[in-house]
């Protein structure tokens, strides 16, 4: 099959306007009057980011869908995407198949049409690397630089699910493994395997929020993060922080706690709000299907400092800060 | 080296005011009034589109500019790029810091600051994504679908150039090489290591062409394509491509100048100008430092035909198409 063959067979059928029929080199996108541009790349690599033998539908909307988070996070909608995809020999049709179907119906769902994209060959692992364009109406763009001292904490949906979903999917699965359910341990690799981008919440965001990222690299090491662009400090109380019946059958245990607290790929929403949108924000998210939570507050402080306060009332140290790439 | 350290170290200081220090997830970028967006994406892997010893600086630039010549050749002028850097394990920093600094002097060059990325490891080969973002005037930019029939077919630069420079720089370099003078043999290497985009056509291209494509994957091939997305047909005179004085040398070996008709990396600006636009699109691009060249014109006949006609006045038939990856 030459590349060409491949792009009409898989690609085309996917692709939206602004890819004009993915005949040409370029896309031609014109954003809507009065957006800006919101623009993030998120590359996946086989044996880092997923299992080789991961389905590769799973894999296909994990890709697409890291990048759709980060829009999430910023109060942006996704506008389009640009793929990079590099297949290792011998990849068959039956994969590719089955790999753009489900990014065509992810495309459909979060309406972000593929634009155009670059397919190589590659004697190494199989990687994705897929550029998303989102926009915001000008000027509302929610930065992580953005939180200030009084602004409450939330996070979306529950904490940890995918970094304990990671342990039970692995080679060598942790003893407490054992005190999950089946049907437990099926959430948590599903958790893991499938993000759940919280679109829902981009407007909220942009309209409650002084500062947002998504929690990709664990909640403890992002909010540092988040705590250090925006030059001020969080305090954070552990018992407040949600997580799902799942992980709460495991937390006991204090190496799964802290898997679940620094460990990546939540894929949800942590954001600064100030007082007097809080309740809003709370009540609105709700109504739109997602549960926000206080989680704690920024404070004035040493920039980048997070404390987390446990159910001692003391702070708690984590074995690990955060997932490094290096 | 944590990514936080390597990106403050090596990108900040090549980023552009749309990266927002590279201190979010996302950039931010606000179009021109009245301009469309053109996307172009492009990866490099080492051991495919590159050797993995040549030097940082050579690959930094091949990556840019592959997705600059893209642009060019559309009529457009670069916004911006977003760059998905995959490592293998113990890349050092002398690397990584001259593989940088000639990013940020080509993205100064071309006026296309690095908006923001994605560094990952990987236990593969090194490869390169580069998204790049250009802008045009609304509806003029320049498809490959344009060509009409009666348009003179032009090629910018001259052709061959790098697909020769490949099998002199390669592990089992053919015989004729030893008919390359030493700066010859250079001259050939230089042009594959370090594509040179067209970007000073493009304001012409768009004022001029009617359909246009950069040649990446040999000209004999991509003028197939282009005549192909046209519904035309294309009669070129073999006599008139234009060679180098280096490639010249070589070419009365008959595989050597096949290599350099149907041999990739050009990044050349192939292009169909209708007649009474040729001779202003001549006479422009030579004040702007390029020469463009006559080589045929578009025919009418079954769509995606192209007739090399040769010394002999018959049409010639190359061993291979087009450079394909799969």
């Amino acid at each position: 099959m030459t590349e060409d063959d491949l792009i009409a067979r898989y690609f085309v059928p996917i692709a939206g306007p602004a890819a004009l029929g993915l005949k040409d080199d370029t896309a031609l996108y014109a954003p809507p009057a009065g957006q800006e541009l919101v623009l993030t790349v998120d590359a996946l690599v086989a044996g880092v980011h997923f299992f080789p033998d991961d389905p590769p539908q799973t894999i296909a909307r994990k890709a697409l869908r890291v990048n759709i988070s980060d829009l999430a996070a910023k109060g942006s909608e996704p506008q389009g995407f640009l793929l990079t995809l590099a297949l290792p020999h011998g990849t068959d049709a039956a994969w590719l198949e089955r790999f753009a179907g489900a990014l065509g119906e992810d495309a459909k769902t979060y309406r972000c049409p593929l634009m155009g994209g670059d397919t190589v060959s590659t004697p190494g692992p199989l990687m994705i690397s897929i550029t998303v364009l989102g926009c915001v109406p000008a000027g509302s763009m929610v930065k992580r630089t953005g939180a200030e001292t009084g602004d409450i904490l939330f996070v979306s949906g529950t904490i940890g699910d995918a970094a304990l979903g990671l342990l039970v999917h692995g080679k060598s699965p942790p003893a407490w493994v054992d005190r999950l359910s089946g049907p437990h341990r099926d959430f948590l690799i599903a958790r893991y395997l499938e993000p759940q981008p919280r679109l829902a919440l981009a407007p909220l965001v942009r309209a409650c929020a002084n500062g947002a990222m998504d929690v990709s690299d664990g909640l403890a090491g992002d909010l540092t993060k988040m705590m250090h662009a925006s030059g001020v400090a969080a305090r954070v109380d552990l018992a407040r922080v949600p997580f799902s019946d799942a992980a709460k059958a495991v937390i006991a245990d204090a190496a799964a706690f802290d898997s679940a607290v620094t460990g990546g790929d939540d894929y949800e929403i942590l954001c600064a709000v100030p007082p007097s949108h809080a309740l809003v924000f709370e009540q609105l998210a709700l109504k739109d299907g997602v549960a926000v939570t206080r989680i704690g507050e920024v404070v004035e402080g040493a920039a980048g400092t997070a404390t987390f306060i446990g159910a001692d009332g003391k702070p708690h140290t984590f074995a690990r800060g955060s997932y490094s790439h290096f």
